[in-house]
C-alpha cells in the first residue's frame, strides 16, 4: 500500500518517492494541513495547482466534527473534500495534549473534553485507528502521547512506554489498504529517543515520526534531537518530522535525512498578513505599501504575484476582505511548494549544502522575528 | 462612451445591449457588487468565468478606504481589482444614508461620519464626480439624497428638488470617457417621480435609475413606483433599479421595463447559509443534511454543486471554514446570473409571461420568508 524509494542521497539529505495507491509525494514534501478537511481559504483544485502531492487532516477535529461515521457513510474523506491524492491523516494525539482544556490520560487511552462544546470523549488506539479507517487516508498515523517540555526523565519514560504500547495496540487495529506511521517519543532524552526507536521498528511500521518536538524547548535542543533521532530511523522508510514548518527548521532537518513535513505556518501567516517572499517577510498591513503597485514578490510565480498590486493585497486585508486571506494563503503555499521543490532539485544535483547556505539570509529574513 | 440598443421586447419587458469600450452588457443585467474592490469571498477571474458582464463598487467606501487619490495613482479601479470587464460605481449617496451615523444634509453637500474610524466628511457633487473620475469606472452615478420613507410630500419634494440641482452640477463635472446616469426621487408621489424624471430627462442623462425603493416601504407601493417611474423614462435608454435584488421584485421590475440591476442578497445570504436552488431555498446548517450525499442542487452546473455534497458544505458551514463562503456565494452568483440568462432568454423568445409564472412557485420557495 506505501512504496518508497530513495532516488539519491547528498550528505544526510535524501530524494524520495513515495508510492501511493492515489498518487505519488515526491520527498522532501511538504503537507499542507487541512484541519476540518479543507486547507484554509483555498479549494482542493487550487491545490492541485499549486502542486501540492498530499495534504494533511486531522483525526482530532475530523472525529469531533462532523464525525467519522458522517464522512464514511457519505464515501470517506477523499471524496467528501475532492482531493484524489494521498492524505495522511494524524492521530490526534498531539491536538488532546495542545487543545483539550483538561485530559485525563490512562493506560487504556485519553479522556478529554472537546475544544468546541465541552462535550466529554474518551479516545483510544482502537477508536483512533476506527476513526482513521473510516475517514480512508492513505497514510495513517498512530496514536501517541506527545510528551511536554520540560519533563523529567521518569515521565518522559513512561510516556515513551505508554506510546509504544498503543502503537502496538494500532498496530493490530491496522486497517486494509492504509499504510500505518510509529512516533518516536522520549522528550530530550538521547537515550530514551534510541530506546523509543528501537521499540517501534522492532514492531516493522510503515514508515517513522518524530513528535514531542518544537514544543517549548529551545532550538538547538530541536535540532540535537532531529539529529540524533532521524538516525537512529530505518534507511528504507520515510522518516516524517511532525508539525515542523520552519523553513529554517525544515532545512536543518532535511540535512539530517527528514523526508516529509506538515505545518499551519504558510495558511496560518497568510490569513494574518504575514507573506513569505524571495525578498524577505513582509507584513502586508505596512503603511508604505498603500500606494505601491508592484507586486509582493517579483520574483514569484503565482497568481498571487503575477495579478495584484501589494497596494491591492494592502487593501484587501485592511477591509478583512475574504479575497485577502485567499490571496495571501495561495502566496505562502506557493512559495512553500517551490521551496521544497527546490530543495528537491539541490539534493537531486548535490547541491544541498550550497542552497542551504543560499537560502539562509532569505530564510532568516523571512523566520528571524518569528 | 456607452452605446444602447433594444434588440427586442416583450410586453414591456426588454432585451437590451449596452455597449462600452470594456464590453457588452447584455440586459437585463444582474451586477454582482463589490463594495471594496472584491465581491465578497470572490476572485475577479471567477466572476468572469461565472458570465458575470459587469460589476458594481461602491464609491463610499473606497472613497473611505483605500481613498481614490491610491486607487488613481495605482492605475485606477479595473487594473487595482483586476476586472477588466464594465464597472459601475454608485454615487455614495445610499450608503451616506444607510451607513453614516450621523449626516447633515446641506445644500452645497452632506456632511457625514464614516462608519469606519468616525472621521468627519463632506460630500458634494463635485467630489463625487471626481472620486468616480479618480476611480475610473464606465459608469458613474450621480450624488443624489436617497429620499426616507416615509417621508411627507413637502420632504419628498425637497429632496427630489435637491437631487436634481446636485444631478446638475455632476452633469457639469462629468468625466470624459465616463457614462454617468441620473436618478429619480420623489419619494412615494407619483407626480413626484414624474417631476424628477422630467427634470432629469430635461438634462439628458445616459441612463436613469430609480432611487430611494425598497427603503421601508410595502411591496406593493414599491412596484406601483416601478412601473409608473420606468415608464417615464426614455425607452432608448438603459433603465436601471438601484440595490434591489429579491427575484420576485426583478421579475415584477423586468416586466416593467428595467434593464439593470445589483444587489447584495446572492453573496450576503451565500456567508449566511442561505443558498437559492431550483428547488427552493436551502438553509444549509439543517441537521438533515449531515450526511446528504447529494449536491445542493441537481439542477445546477456551478462548481460547487458538481464537486461537493450537502454534508460537505454543510460540515464546511459549521466549522465556519472560508471554502463555505466561497462555494456558497460561487453557487448564489451563479444562480442568480443564470436566472437573468433564461429572462433574457424568455424575452427574446417572447415567453416572458410564461417564465414569469413558471418561476414563480420557485421564487417563492426561495424568497417568501427573507
Amino acid at each position: 500500500m506505501l512504496d518508497f524509494k530513495i532516488i539519491s542521497t547528498d550528505h544526510n539529505a535524501r530524494l524520495g518517492q513515495i508510492t501511493t495507491p492515489r498518487g505519488i509525494i515526491n520527498t522532501p514534501a511538504f503537507m499542507p494541513v487541512g484541519t476540518n478537511g479543507s486547507v484554509k481559504a483555498m479549494s482542493p483544485h487550487e491545490m492541485k495547482d499549486l502542486g501540492a502531492e498530499v495534504l494533511l487532516s486531522n483525526t482530532y477535529h475530523l472525529y469531533l466534527r462532523p464525525g467519522h461515521d458522517i464522512i464514511r457513510d457519505v464515501g470517506g474523506l477523499h471524496s467528501f473534500m475532492q482531493w484524489s491524492g494521498p492524505i495522511l491523516t494524524d492521530s490526534g494525539g498531539f491536538q488532546v495534549f495542545s487543545l483539550s482544556p483538561l485530559r485525563k490520560i490512562k493506560d487504556d487511552g485519553v479522556e478529554f473534553r472537546s475544544h468546541i462544546d465541552g462535550s466529554l470523549h474518551f479516545l483510544t488506539p482502537e477508536l483512533v485507528m476506527e476513526i482513521q479507517g473510516a475517514l480512508g487516508s492513505d497514510i495513517a498515523m498512530v496514536f501517541d502521547e506527545c510528551t511536554p517540555y520540560p519533563a523529567d526523565r521518569e515521565y518522559a519514560l513512561q510516556s515513551l512506554q505508554l506510546t509504544t504500547r498503543w502503537a502496538k495496540r494500532c498496530l493490530e487495529a491496522k486497517n486494509e489498504g492504509q499504510a500505518l506511521f510509529g512516533i518516536v517519543q522520549g522528550g530530550m532524552y538521547a537515550d530514551l529517543r534510541k530506546q523509543s526507536a528501537d521499540e517501534l521498528i522492532g514492531l516493522d511500521f510503515d514508515g517513522y515520526a518524530l513528535g514531542g518536538l518544537s514544543v517549548g524547548e529551545p532550538k538547538e535542543l530541536m535540532y540535537e534531537m532531529v539529529n540524533y533521532s532521524s538516525s537512529l530511523l530505518p534507511p528504507d522508510k520515510p522518516h516524517y518530522l511532525m508539525g515542523i514548518g520552519d523553513l529554517f527548521d525544515v532545512l536543518e532537518s532535511v540535512g539530517a535525512g527528514i523526508d516529509m513535513f506538515d505545518c499551519v505556518m504558510p495558511t496560518r501567516n497568510a490569513r494574518n498578513g504575514t507573506l513569505f517572499t524571495s525578498l524577505g517577510r513582509i507584513s502586508i498591513k505596512r503603511e508604505e505599501f498603500k500606494n505601491d503597485a508592484g507586486p509582493l514578490d517579483p520574483n514569484c510565480s503565482c497568481y498571487t504575484c503575477q495579478n495584484y498590486s501589494k497596494a491591492f493585497l494592502r487593501h484587501m486585508y485592511m477591509s478583512r476582505e475574504i479575497l485577502s486571506m485567499r490571496l495571501n494563503s495561495l502566496h505562502n503555499l506557493h512559495f512553500y511548494l517551490e521551496f521544497f521543490r527546490r530543495m528537491r532539485e539541490a539534493v537531486s544535483k548535490g547541491t544541498f549544502m550550497q542552497f542551504r547556505k543560499e537560502m539562509t539570509p532569505i530564510l532568516q529574513n523571512n523566520f528571524h522575528e518569528g
